[in-house]
């Protein structure tokens, strides 16, 4: 595997391998499968996770990292073709990669939407353009429309609390939030539950479906992978019998890169702030998933995060183990079984 | 030792461990201790030292370390209990801790006094409510009201200088600064000395006492360790006899979180710059003391830092050594006596 | 060799010995040479190469590293001698650097121009300063009139690509830049073709000379390895025959520190960003060199540094490989040849 940009990219066997190592690497942590291996770290913007998983993972692996921040301490960087830069950015991502790949044995790199342009975002150019400048391994962590290594971290998740693939039903809830937020997360989780042949349902106040692009895509997945897709904003009909329900706030399509009219529509829906009182009609044990961060008492209430019903902290968890397996897997090591 | 948030809770043999394995890792600095162990650095302040002395003792003892920096790269963190999160803080430290110590074997956190609100900032709740948090060994980088890594280095840098612990005479001297400034590391040298035994004065102008609970506390310390505690703004008077000038500013308490009105205060004090006339009835070999960064010329007169009494670098360097001991303690490696 | 400030004091055996390791260990790049060691990185200015080749350079020898930023994460570092520091600097570098020194093997520090007074940057006094506190081995990565590891990057590149030293045609063409910038990095290649005993041209608009003390002691290494020393501002005899066009911007030097003039003068030459068509008369292989980051279509057009000539990418690689050449001379340990 020579990038990884998104889960649906993966084939069965290798996200069976990817799955299956980062359950030896939980149990067995530390080891050489990365030794003599530098991986740069590239990121655009703000993470602890990501950040910190990774660093962790690659040392705790033997490996090396570095960390390369544009506009904080490295030079900002322009991303267009044929660029006149005259501007703020002081680099190209033309060079910076080339040269970055010159000192490391895989990228890592994490580039979000810039929220101006939804067509733009949604075509998640940046991040492939970046992949293709690199003659070294590639992953994404995280671009305008995909979060892979969430998404994979998720699916072990699911895996861990024995939530059922085919048959497990999923929900995926839109949350309020004081800004918009952009479709990465929303997409990859949406995805990632359709790979696995669950029934999803997309729960979101009117005016806040995700972009027809992603939907379209979705109902591919669900075709192909036997699941169903609904969407509704009816929480008691979204939550009857549900295992999961992944909330995440996203913004709304008509009114993307419009921040001040997407605020007045996000206003009228300050009540999504998810409350045990959603679960009533779910599933006994069924859980609450975020990739964090997560504001609290805005997006989710605190009887929730704090509940037993909450595995974020697992899956921020699994962020670590899946990101070891992929690292191995893309640099060639092993680990014992 | 599960948590290190303060010096006074260390009992005396922790303390004299701790301090001979500093001794021993001063003369054979690196080794394989931490091998395979991952340490989190979480700085929500900034730093030289304490960053520098920490990633370099982590490798130079073959551990990992790596670095968030809430709001510069990372989320900037919320650490009220209950908070509605619309603001400006992305995440809680109520999933930041339990997520970073799915990674790390050991969280180190810096995080200073607010300096708003007194009471609540001598009452240190943040450090001790996220150490609460962490199913990991903690360590405290600073906090409101302590400082212990740089108390046990203090500790040490006085032993190095065969300072007397019982009759040894301990100068606390508040000094000129532009800012009102927190008493976590005057809390913690006061503190030190006091459990040292030594005999100590603390040297301050009118209206900048320390905090009466500050004083309590010390006061305690003095009965029990057998030293003397005494306060007064006579500069001869004080040094008469000194073996140690530890110089540090601190906001006056009557005008905490009141910046305009503290400055007018401490305006009044531009003389207490530490100038080498300062230690003219000092002990011979007197001993100027300073946990840096200082203020040249402002806090402390070249001729001072420059001459052969200032120990400053010797404290600093005493960091790295108290720290790696700190973390062979808290890791449970060990190194050769 | 303790310090390395330029690559002017290198003799010629220093310079052959870290070439050929430089060879050794771009063919074999991992190993155990700084096995035990510890790199401080003082970077007071932002960086893409020199923050990413250092960190994987001294880890891929299996040496540890850790950064400091003064201003961002780290206090502001004061420099100026005797100064009252009553300011944004919260510590001097009297303290800073010894400090340091205690927590690591070697300094690496990255101070640029102050960009105020002409006299002060080419004094160079700030670094040369910082390289006398410190009691270990210390290398420049750029001050404000030197940048030797690109200058000693630049060497091996031109020895890559069998660029003749004798004889050779070495043209430093200035280039637009929508910023004043400073003369370290034109300084620095200068020396460098004339320490080769090359010919070069200095290609610039009138009002942009290099200052007189950075073309003076130019003169001197001209005359000492046997080249010539033009200067000119007619682009297709500078060319004529030239081997390399080494592009960068630099300050007019009769405006230097008064950036809205020095904009103005260089308003007129905004034709100044290279062409293809600037190479019709250099030799049939000629090559185009920049040091990066490069503003592209504002310095330099697309063609070129997308075409075949352009070898900015060798130029960042090789970077790596002289920097680790330098820090296993600099700290004893040895590679196998």
């Amino acid at each position: 595997m020579k990038k990884f940009l998104d889960l649906v990219d993966l084939n069965d066997s290798e996200l069976e391998r990817l799955l299956k190592r980062a359950r030896t690497l939980e149990r067995h942590p530390t080891g050489d499968a990365l030794a003599g291996k530098t991986v740069a770290l590239l990121f655009m913007n703000p993470s602890l996770r990501t950040l910190a998983s990774m660093q962790a993972g690659v040392s705790q692996l033997s490996g090396a990292s570095f960390l390369i921040q544009p506009g904080a301490g490295s030079w900002k960087l322009e991303t267009r073709p044929g660029a006149v830069m005259d501007g703020d950015a002081v680099e190209h991502v033309r060079e910076a990669i080339p040269v970055l790949a010159e000192y490391a044995d895989l990228l890592a790199v994490r580039c979000f939407a810039e929220g101006k342009d939804l067509a733009t975002d949604l075509a998640d150019g940046t991040i492939r353009a970046m992949a293709e400048l690199s003659p070294k391994p590639f992953i994404s962590l995280e671009s305008a429309l995909s979060h892979p290594c969430q998404a994979l971290a998720d699916w072990k998740t699911l895996d861990d609390f024995d939530i059922p693939r085919a048959g497990g039903r999923f929900v995926l809830s839109w949350a309020n939030h004081p800004k918009a937020l952009a479709y990465a997360v929303p997409a990859s989780a949406l995805n990632m539950a359709l790979c696995r042949g669950m029934n999803v349902t997309v729960l979101r106040p009117e005016g806040f479906d995700l972009p027809e692009p992603v939907m379209a895509r979705a109902r591919t997945l669900a075709a192909r992978h036997g699941g169903a897709l609904v969407t509704t904003d009816k929480r008691d009909e979204a939550m009857a019998g549900a295992h999961v329900l992944y909330a995440k706030s996203w913004s709304a399509p008509s009114c993307y890169g419009k921040p001040e009219e997407e605020a007045e529509l996000r206003a009228l829906h300050r009540d999504w702030c998810i409350a045990e009182s959603w679960f009533k009609k779910a599933s006994p044990n069924a859980k609450f998933m975020h990739c964090l961060p997560v504001r609290r008492n805005v997006k989710v209430a605190d009887e929730v995060l704090d509940g037993p019903r909450s595995v974020v902290v697992k899956e921020a968890a699994n962020r670590l183990h899946v990101q070891k397996s992929l690292l191995v897997e893309m640099l060639g090591g092993e680990v014992a079984p």
